[in-house]
């Protein structure tokens, strides 16, 4: 028994413009693409600020960064947790940068919203809906990743659940999706976007570092989300990604973030080939 | 950085016999399968009492029933919560049957332990660590479904999350995975069960309602599933399945419920064909 | 525009009893399974013969051998030719056992077709529909492989195109699909044997030697498959598989062989446990 | 027994630039995109040169049309078989672009390579290993999609089966996997186009018609597969897409593709937001 219209709030009525959410001064939906940018986890306070300023120069709108992980394994690296909140409101202090961190337990909301600006549900706890319904009784913008495995379709209800109980900042994130065969880690399925944006009036922006696991494929794969018109990125930059305590080979450092920021903005349209895309370059 | 022994309390060590995990009176993992049924959800007292009743006849060690549902949309039936919860353990009271139902909220922990016998983590929620980590710190055994997208080492670590938390009782449910051009609601894997005996002490048992998402192939998917070596089914019994409030489609009536569990029992073997199965009929 | 009946010839009507399909003396699809055993590849005449004679003597009906191997690269094992169609039919001489064998080729059928007893087209040829149109044009049984991402609907259709130039005898093979996460090398969808019984009146055997990857999962997949009701089996055998050219870690030895006939047929049905599968040990 | 080198011929040496093949005066892999475009299916006479004249006007280098149809049912429409050859030829003198068609059985070979510059090998026969290897032996280029499900890995060496027998002519074509809930007809894979490329110096397209399955995704599909850095494209266009004998809902119009080729060509470089891409409006 499923209710004739799926999506009541979450629906984009015909001729309907998207939504615009804001988070702190920054806007996610509107004319200019938003990037969201910073370490996969929060690890010190030397880290996080070297992050956050890096990513500030380089132009982007809000620092990322985990401070409770949600680890496959429970031996590994768990984050700092309310420390992690700390340092990244230290962040955002030396900035100016709002941040958005990931929130792993409903106990938890208080407390990180009270250091975050947005809060992320990472793809593991997408259909986590008791986690959704408390966070639609927040009043913080809410970052909501597609499952790994999820349609469309259960995507946007997992939206309508935050909605439903009245928190109507939501911005849906594309990060891949597993597939039986597809290159690098996850499949960025660039399609879901475009569909997500027909059907639903709320911002859809692609995570290029967990689809593609590859830093080398970033670059090239943000270009292409772009040029798709995705409404912004989100992607991981770390001061010595070799070292990071997690997801070592997808984060970029400094001076690639900083092309692909270049690449993204500044140069004019060529047709230079591979290296950087024909319409990027 | 991953431990060198990821599974370090989930692992069978070499000539490892299966562990048997007790639920009240009943035992998983041992010489004979387990049999769990019930309708996929507590809808009313007489529903419940009278699928208590029939599946109890027919052979069942415990009874399930969704005092919480985990619904894609937010407008379907959420369940009847803990209304739902007493009118399970009026049944148990009834039938002698141990309970089993699905936890989705960190917060429901007590309550619901209060309750039931055993704790079931539903496959959506397979990586919700922090629900798990809590899962860890209780006396009560935990029925734990395979994500319909995970690996069996993902799901052996889930495992591992309770066990290192210091609740041993963990019992492994595989009920099908998501694929492109699979037969049915989801594909059974059941070298999936294989791979998890193999590499795992705790006892799996497969789930054919789900999976197969149509009650005429409930049947001979159990005798597959029983053949193979599961140590256990978990059967959707509803006393009038087409006026169900889910899974319409998937849930037995009680007669042909009482038909399986003849088949999985009673029967001589003998090779009588499609109709039965060459090993059960 | 497709045709309101699809599967016109396929399809199985209303109370249709299951088609049976002879391959020289032996029949697949009656009273009784078909066992179809022998080498991935024919590799000498003493491979050949020796297979021949063990899997005869443990009560196989049919002997399989590729003389024509489609793999993966173009610089691995490509088959013996004609001379694998020689051999082949010298161990029918020598046990009596008809022989099935795989076509690559348009341009091999008659060349195989006076050799062998029934055709196997292989799961990457399934919709090259070239070659199903000729294979409709003879009068020999073919083995029509399920593709590893073929619907159920895509299968039957590429049997309606045998079906349509004229020869009706053709046995359908599950031989597992591949998914993300599903394990072993390939996943043995069950419920498409449920599925492709209900719409289609062919036979319908399993393949749980490709679909596993692993030889000690043969047995106990074996013996799923027959309690769900396939029509037959066919399995990899060979006389030293760690010496194979192909497919090393699925085929069976002859003991192994051996012990999987012995249960399928012999024992008396008990619930002995794990190790031999509740309902065939 | 695997090669050490597996891609012996198709391997991207360190450094190595990667390769351009001439289709006619067409180049593919060189330093502008390469645009191939036309019905899914050759129709009528009328219908190829129409089609054939508008793409030409709106810029593309390659015409692209279908004579051997692969369909999923032997009911539906096979292709106008020889006369579509000749149709296409005719419009090949029209408008002087050179032709790419599919071939579907290694008996027509000659008969293709006679009226076609370039043949192509749909993704169903991307392992029909005897087609492959009979089309290393002639002089003409060849598109080889890559499988619904099949691997990089395994493409690549598709083409070595190619290269192999001496073709040195290939050029891989992306169109798309089969994937659980992907948005669309089949997922496409651009980091597999990033793969590709490391690995191997053969040009590689991307095919966003298959892919995406609507014609109102192919232009911001098309447009992040050139961000991307592919070496072109390959388009379906027809006259009256609604009445198409196949693949209606997914070609586009003369207008439609007109639009397609200025939005890649034409227009500087801005963020003007969704409907056109931010990096290619």
């Amino acid at each position: 028994m499923t209710n004739p219209l799926p999506y009541l709030l979450a629906q984009r009525k015909p001729d309907q413009v998207g939504t615009v959410i804001r988070v702190g001064s920054v806007s996610i939906g509107g004319q200019q693409p938003t990037i969201i940018a910073g370490p996969c986890a929060v690890e010190s306070k030397e880290q996080i600020l070297a992050a956050a300023h890096a990513v500030k120069r380089s132009g982007a709108n809000l620092l990322r960064g985990g401070a409770y992980k949600p680890r496959t394994s429970p031996y590994d690296f768990q984050g700092l947790g309310e420390l992690g909140l700390k340092l990244l409101s230290d962040a955002r202090e030396a900035t100016g940068l709002p941040v958005v961190t990931e929130i792993l337990s409903e106990q938890d909301i208080n407390l990180i919203a009270e250091y975050a600006d947005m809060l992320q549900v990472g793809a593991r706890n997408m259909q986590n809906f008791s986690l959704l319904k408390k966070l639609g009784q927040i009043d913080k913008p809410i970052l909501l990743k597609r499952g790994p495995n999820a349609s469309v379709k259960e995507w946007l209800l997992a939206a309508e659940y935050i909605l439903h109980q009245g928190n109507p900042n939501v911005v849906l994130c594309e990060r891949g999706i597993r597939t039986a065969n597809g290159a690098g880690r996850n499949t960025l399925d660039l399609a879901a976007i475009l569909e997500a944006k027909q059907l639903c009036h709320l911002p859809v922006i692609a995570d290029p570092s967990h689809s593609t696991g590859k830093s080398e494929w970033v670059m090239p794969m943000s270009c292409a989300a772009m040029a798709l018109g995705a409404d912004g990125l989100i992607i991981e930059v770390h001061p010595d990604p070799a070292n990071a305590k997690s997801d070592n080979d997808q984060q970029l450092d400094f001076s690639e973030f900083d092309s692909l920021m270049g690449k993204l903005y500044l140069k004019p349209l060529s047709t230079a080939g591979f290296a950087g895309g024909w319409g990027m370059d």
